[in-house]
């Protein structure tokens, strides 16, 4: 079943230059794609995947080596959107530019098991964050075609796909307000510093 | 043909006192269906609904009459966490309590075409934030069950509709994002005032 699954027709490459455009069982034989296929069977997920049906999702990823230090998203990118990235190996830095400062802010360093980009992939809209490769790292793609194909052909395991994209949207939201709360409060003990340091 | 979706056995209520128990259809007329299947017609969606198909969804749900002035999701609440809501009418303000302060911060105030609760309802995890009707409201609902249901009974919808809470839930992630890059420029220049005042 599992060499039916992988003998599928490649996925449209997302357009970067990195990208190997080979399929991970092809290069880096079974082990890569079980990987990537056990990240998919998240503990959280409300309607869990079986090993096959994650087999079955890999099998519409493309497998990426991304070089150390290549910024492979880049904040407010428009064009670029087409895809989202399942970390194999290695971590990448997320970073945001805010605009009174230098440098940009780090808003997380992702590794293995992480999605990364299916916020773009799903609304199209530009790129929230930029990542870089902080190591070496190997991924599998995931882009809006094969998405699309994968729900056409099997929508069961496309609408798990679904529910499993959905939580680990809804986990970083949670994070996101998380530490909009801890903002709420560390602007105002500042501002009672300012109002204490004011001459009257 | 929605003569047959909307006579299906009625989704299990979420367990609250202001569920009116009885689906949409039949308490209220076509009109209120038709209402909440156009608000499920998103126009971000990545794969359109039909008004059919909304429609459909919308068999699944049932509808809820929230009086102004309930606090209908409690933030932190671990227990009532399976269902999530589609305002049809009214207003409903969502507030977070910050440790800090004596008053609630209002996050944001939703009407009609809002969704309500998904993350809680995919999650399990306790709710993020407080819900109060700041008018009567009135509401469609989908508990946990029904979308089991529903996308065992029809993936293909299921699969889109999982793709729309995606996408609300994405967009809620960017303007979270938004805020928090806001925050980080508004320490900042606090912290230059802070340093500005301080006695040297």
């Amino acid at each position: 079943m599992l060499e039916k699954l992988f003998g599928r027709s490649k996925p449209a490459d997302p357009p970067d230059s990195v990208l190997t455009g080979e399929r991970l069982r092809a290069v880096e034989g079974s082990a890569s794609a079980e990987m990537a296929a056990q990240y998919l069977c998240a503990p959280t997920a409300l309607m869990q995947f079986t090993m096959d049906e994650a087999l079955f999702v890999v099998s519409y990823m493309a497998p990426r080596k991304i070089p150390m230090g290549t910024t492979f998203i880049r904040e407010g990118d428009k064009r670029d959107t087409g895809f989202m990235l399942l970390v194999l190996d290695g971590e990448v830095t997320v970073e945001n530019v805010v605009v009174s400062r230098t440098s940009p802010v780090t808003v997380t360093v992702l590794g293995p098991g992480s999605l990364i980009g299916e916020m773009g992939l799903l609304d199209g809209e530009p790129r929230s964050a930029s990542c870089t490769a902080s190591t070496d790292v190997r991924c599998a793609t995931l882009t809006r075609d094969a998405l699309e194909k994968l729900i056409d052909e099997n929508p069961q395991i496309g609408a798990k796909l679904m529910m499993a994209v959905s939580l680990r949207i809804a986990e970083r939201l949670r994070d996101s307000a998380d530490k909009l709360k801890m903002y709420a409060q560390l602007t105002q003990a500042m501002q009672q510093e300012i109002d204490r340091l004011m001459p009257t």
